[in-house]
């Protein structure tokens, strides 16, 4: 990558404010670098413009990191004690004016100076956890994240927050929601913007997890935009939510239930589903904490599509579980399930769930699905197929013999709807 | 299986039509067959339920095929002329009440004289392809259905619908979309319940998709329930369709672009959206019909997880190209960065689109994203993934050298929006 100290034009250099001019038109924004002989200008709306660089001002010199204050915020020893567990992620990211891209940083004085109010609403702790990217998460940072939570709460933590990076976030509220059994909201939240973009979503994020956090139900959510206007945050339930949108600030959405609740933003109002209410009366209702930490990680995920050659499934002919996604109702070609029964036959626990996301999976209507069951294959219902992954994996740890089989199909924390001998809406 | 010949209680078969008594409750429902001792009969509301066999009292014999009355529909010769080219699928598939599955058989006469009105909208002519339930469709039956939809537009079919199975025909709609242009409609139709259920969606779908084929944009589109009210249907873009539940009649949805449009039920008023108002003058536009059935079969599609091992991708070492889902704008882990850069050297075609479905991947914006970049990986914009995979097999079959990987960048038949330089919605 190309640094921008070796500009050899004029003196200039990454962060520092500019003015540019392009006929009469006069722009401001930063310097981002040098490429193919032009200037690089991070304009305000986010829009990177490429200028000559006679063309550009230095209105003000960036003086780096060291520069940079961070106001340290008091903390109110009387208010309710939040942990906030930090996994990296765009919630706790800014850019790196070097390359243009986003990285990873965290400190939580940083955090609450960044976003007012927060200091307000109780007393912080924080953990960092692993810096690192969310597509670099594995099963070892889920069982970190989950021994973290657990500590916290024993610690006295009234609820916990983890940032998280978006895109594996479903993942992890998952794999937490297997690992821990908690008297306390554990509330995942990210951001889709980094905090000193002008649109980031974070600020409210951070105010609505919070609220979640101290008032929201004792189970693993993930509280996010519920929209593209800043009025409310969503709360998900961990196995029931998937990142459904690349970049837009209400990309989480609840999949084939409504989301548990709503916080209205800015007067965190917490808003819970009828069927829900039960869950306010949250410290009358006292799960014991408890930690089950084991992930039998030789499992995998499949996706299915026409013409697939059964070659894919030698990959995990080793594998202790597997999770194909089918077409429709649950359907793989033939050939698959012959395959599949030979694996199923050698121990192998095999799911079948839906490509389509939405509504559950049933073999018993279509000759192919019915040769699936009879080979072994079992029936996820309508688990997410993410979300059944990181099941197995959980049930395969836990459990032994026809255990797994039989847990895959039971609903253990609300990641299933429990099937009628019908499985699917409608008449049949 | 069993059958239920073997029934070894009274003179029951399957088919015969029964009463049950289950203390003071009488119901009406079909034999199906003996299950461990026990009648399961299928209710009309078409839920099964086991019965013991005393309990059970033949209300009228079932006569088998032989018995079934297809009524002679007369066609006009002074109509437009349809296509209907059948290649199963539940629009054309009735139960089994040996097994109680639904499989799948065709014949034009009985669907004209399963849905009245449609004799009088089009004089109709039917070919029929492989009757197979959809996920055994692969791309041999992807050619042979172009070829089909091409001899019949040359022999002048002013329209083509054809009739597919619900789980795979947006798979084979985004074959069809690359493989054909064509001066008339193509409409893939299809029914989530078979036409002797009481909820059957096939008479208002096929209903819709004729007066599509009549009058519609001159693309290859899916034409479906655009809700749970028969009040319309949806006209889909055949490479931006998805079905997205696994059993509701209103599955099918674009994906990130609204519909084309719509079709009233039961007035059959075609409405388009504003931007495609210039589809309506179909016959003005005179695309030329052209085909190029040539696929590359060497293409693979997987869907990446948090902690997926790399050995997944052995499989695929001697493919032509691979798609890959990565997470959110577009990732993967730093190991799979590295590996999938191996492969790209050696010559393959790789491109990745997200699993969010929504959304563009944009892979300058994060470390590893710019990594992917760097080792050769192409962006797939907001290309589904399942028409991604259909693109890059067509277009490895049609281009060589660098081409493959422009074209893979470039919209070719509206599969993708050209992307801008800063890549996704919103400010970045």
């Amino acid at each position: 990558m190309q640094d921008s100290t070796s500009s050899n034009t004029i003196d200039i250099a990454s962060g520092d404010i500019v003015t540019c001019t392009i006929g009469n038109i006069s722009l401001c924004g930063v310097y981002v670098t040098e490429r193919n002989g032009m200037a690089v200008i991070k304009l305000d709306s986010g829009y990177n413009i490429g200028v000559s660089h006679q063309n550009c001002i230095v209105q003000e010199k960036h003086h780096g990191e060291s520069a940079k204050v961070i106001h340290e915020v008091e903390q109110n020893p009387l208010l309710p004690c939040v942990s906030i567990i930090s996994t990296g992620g765009t919630v706790a990211s800014s850019v790196d004016y070097r390359t243009g891209a986003v990285t990873s940083k965290f400190e939580v004085q940083e955090i609450l100076s960044l976003i007012p109010g927060l200091a307000k609403m109780a007393q912080f702790r924080s953990i960092q956890l692993s810096n690192i990217l969310s597509e670099n998460m594995a099963v070892s940072i889920w069982q970190e994240m989950a021994q973290a939570a657990y500590d916290e709460i024993q610690a006295g933590a009234q609820g916990v927050i983890i940032t998280h990076g978006t895109d594996t976030m479903a993942y992890s509220a998952a794999a937490l929601s297997f690992m821990l059994k908690t008297p306390v909201p554990i509330v995942f939240v990210g951001s889709q913007r980094s905090a000193d973009r002008p649109s980031s979503d974070n600020i409210m994020n951070m105010l609505c997890a919070t609220k979640t956090a101290l008032e929201g139900p004792s189970e693993v959510t993930v509280v996010m935009h519920a929209s593209t206007n800043d009025d409310r945050c969503a709360i998900h339930r961990g196995v029931r939510v998937r990142k459904m949108h690349t970049s837009c600030r209400d990309a989480f959405q609840s999949i084939d239930i409504p989301p548990l609740g709503y916080v209205s933003y800015p007067d965190l109002e917490i808003s819970l589903r009828s069927e829900n209410t039960d869950l306010e009366a949250k410290n009358d209702a006292k799960t014991e904490l408890s930690l089950s930490l084991a992930m039998e990680e030789r499992c995998g995920l499949v996706y299915y599509y026409p013409g697939a050659s059964v070659d894919v499934l030698d990959a995990y002919q080793h594998y202790k579980g597997l999770i194909i996604a089918g077409t429709g109702l649950g359907h793989c070609s033939t050939e698959w399930v012959r395959r599949l029964g030979e694996m199923s036959s050698s121990g192998m626990v095999i799911v079948m769930v839906s490509q389509c996301l939405n509504g559950k999976v049933c073999n018993r209507v279509y000759d192919t699905g019915r040769d699936l069951l009879a080979v072994g294959v079992i029936e996820g219902g309508d688990m997410l197929p993410e979300v059944a992954l990181v099941k197995l994996m959980w049930v395969l740890a836990h459990a032994s013999g026809d255990e797994p089989r039989a847990m895959m199909q039971k609903d253990l924390v609300h990641e299933k709807n429990e099937s009628s001998f019908v499985a699917w809406r409608g008449v049949p």
